[in-house]
């Protein structure tokens, strides 16, 4: 599905969008892609058709509504995102209800850009692990992954072209990977969380959510407000340097997980991309265990407020990162922030004098529903740097269910990173590259 | 006031609450100190009398209330930060009457450590540039900076004990020098930015205000959740190793500025603390360019929603640097970030050996009120990196007006900088020390 033109791609949304007779016919062609299977998948927290006709007539009210870069196309945005005209309860009873004052400013981009929003998408609580009703588009019984659950899964099964979700751990390249799409968390603060609710200030981040390397591009750029992202050079252009970084994550990988990679990274060398391969340096080992710490500290601050006035309505799991977050020792915690800093002074050595690294995106397929939403430890270390990284669906494991491959930058190199995502995309094996259903 | 015994300090105030009788005795202690000289001083946003007594009433059914690190004390709270029980309009006449449907983490901990809000403090437009009502404490003619005006000014005033507000360039720095009070900003991270309506999301920074640093030690070891930032050491602890990074606004600083901090710093290095003076290296001159861009890329991103939907209710201050960041070419914001990190990793130059920088606060004394809030520029580098820095009252300027001593730490070394500055403020001449009136 590595053509955006797909039927159910951003540009065929958007000219099946500028060519709608009027507001309702616009609304009604969202509203049927976005309830299309919901029984099955559980995609929305909310999905609302009145407020597509809303979002529709005053679009259509704009000069030259047409020529937006979003111009009436569907987003699903993850029920983190404050929206002013959905309510907004961040995965919470709590927050049952809740009207947000105003818009998340990610949210004004997609709006100014001509995005139109069905409704809202499921998230687990607080971002955390508590998943919600959504299921794994390419089989119901298996979690779509966390915690952006419910825009990955809305993307992966047609229901809307494109979709925002954030990440703190893993919860936008789990999700995508899971799912067979194509999941982009670009570097830090370059896409606003202003009117999103956090989890851990310092490495939450937004994610995109597209079938496409090109769609997540087109996505990214506006919410970024960066032109330079969009259009990442095709196969036509120059083949990425690679690099594995072997990691303990990495090691707990599936055994079919790590061979398919290496069939993957043996192909793409062959197709002219260099790739390296060595153990990560020391700084590098023990980050998957520092963000762990890093994250349940942070959440204890960042999620004062529900821990002090609503504990019991608090999920365990979440009850215990938070207790875990403030009975983490001074000292842990700073050590931590050194190891981090330390770790970002040496990036040069971990990426071994190639532009972009390359891993599983999760240690196996998406596991059973009932069992939870997976484990996010092939990211946690990228995340925790502030590494863009992207997902791209990479073929089928023994379940039939997707794999991802997992690519990541140095900060700030975002559009190499989508460069070199369009380029591998381009040039996987056509086996491999059709894990969109 | 280097004693936090003071009349107005914490621990008399903390004394004083929990003998209070009950809580109208407690909320009519707290209200008058909170409005004594408002009329001169416009501190406050909202001051309310009902939601003190209510507050002071569920305070005192806790079990043993009296032992809580802030039993019964008096914060004031930025008008940024987002209350359940008062208006957050930050300042901003697009929220007018807004309430918040939750409070914000910080919020949340002072509460949870026996605080009591009186109200909610004048903020800047934002916290960006337009000022509100409030004057300076020492002198009603003169601004008492930005954007954390209320908070200083309140603390200043004795009205509070101790006040909350933020930083991005210079917002807790500069009104504390101003009014003669001290102000930290800790490292990023450590204190909770969640439900504060923020600027700048690579910079913004919670800040403190006290009269000493013990009071303001104390509540940013609440707002942190680290007991190990209590009680930095006294006069008899080891005296700090110092740094002057000489930097273009150094050299922008009034004449009398350079001297006082010259005087001051011979006289700290007569009483044994070892101090160094060096030009600061190539990759941190420009650094105060490369803040003042990037607040500016990030602002126009993380205030998209006013932009977008209420971009006539801004003042022209802030649609310019809303229409700067917007067209901020993607290659100079790179440049910027890179220049930034690889500042980062030259920090051991720029401390050159010492623990410790050593700068003025401001330019000059507080400006006339009718010219602004002063310029940040002595400490948007600082801010940028991330730097943690205090600024204690250090003396009058020309005009009778307070000056600031600035320190900052390496990130992470929040609690080693209480310790400077608590053996700083010890140490300094008489003449320089009691700012406070």
């Amino acid at each position: 599905m590595s053509d955006s033109a797909s039927h159910r791609g951003l540009a065929a949304q958007r000219r099946a969008a500028t060519h709608a007779a009027d507001p309702e016919a616009l609304a009604e062609q969202i509203h049927t892609a976005a309830s299309t299977g919901e029984d099955r998948i559980g995609a929305w927290e909310v999905l609302d058709r009145d407020a597509i006709v809303e979002q529709a007539g005053r679009l259509m009210t704009r000069p030259n509504w047409q020529d937006l870069p979003l111009a009436g196309v569907a987003v699903g945005v993850k029920d983190i995102f404050d929206t002013s005209d959905f309510v907004t309860a961040y995965g919470s009873p709590i927050y049952a209800g809740n009207r947000p004052a105003a818009d998340a400013a990610a949210v004004a981009a997609l709006r100014a850009a001509g995005a139109i929003l069905p409704g809202k998408t499921v998230t687990t609580e607080f971002a955390y692990w508590k998943a919600g009703k959504t299921r794994n588009p390419r089989n119901p019984d298996h979690s779509p992954g966390g915690s952006s659950a419910g825009s990955a899964a809305a993307v992966s099964a047609g229901m809307v072209p494109l979709a925002i979700g954030s990440q703190t751990a893993a919860s936008t390249i789990r999700p995508a990977a899971y799912c067979g799409i194509v999941g982009f968390k670009p570097s830090l603060h370059r896409i606003s969380l202003a009117g999103v609710k956090g989890l851990a200030g310092s490495m939450d981040t937004a994610g995109c959510f597209a079938r496409d390397v090109a769609d997540v591009a087109s996505l990214a750029s506006v919410l970024a407000g960066r032109p330079d992202w969009r259009d990442p050079a095709g196969p036509g252009g120059p083949a990425p340097s690679l690099h594995l970084a072997i990691t303990p994550e990495w090691d707990m990988a599936a055994p079919w997980m790590r061979d398919a990679l290496d069939s993957i990274a043996a192909s793409l060398a062959a197709l002219g991309a260099p790739i390296t391969r060595a153990p990560a340096p020391a700084a590098f080992i023990p980050l998957a265990q520092v963000q762990t710490r890093l994250m349940a500290a942070e959440a204890a601050r960042d999620l004062a407020t529900e821990a002090r006035f609503h504990r019991h309505s608090l999920s365990e799991p979440l009850q215990e990162l938070i207790s875990t977050g403030q009975a983490m020792p001074p000292e842990q915690q700073e050590a931590d922030y050194t190891a981090r800093d330390s770790a970002l002074a040496q990036l040069d050595a971990l990426f071994a004098g190639a532009d972009i690294l390359l891993a599983p995106s999760a240690l196996d397929e998406a596991p059973r529903f009932e069992t939870g939403t997976g484990s996010p430890d092939l990211s946690r270390a990228w995340t925790l740097l502030g590494l863009p990284s992207i997902t791209l669906p990479a073929g089928l494991g023994p379940n039939g269910l997707p794999m991802g491959l997992q690519l990541a930058a140095r900060p700030g190199r975002d559009r190499a990173l989508l460069q070199a995502a369009r380029w591998i995309e381009a040039h996987l094996a056509p086996d491999r590259r059709h894990a969109v259903a």
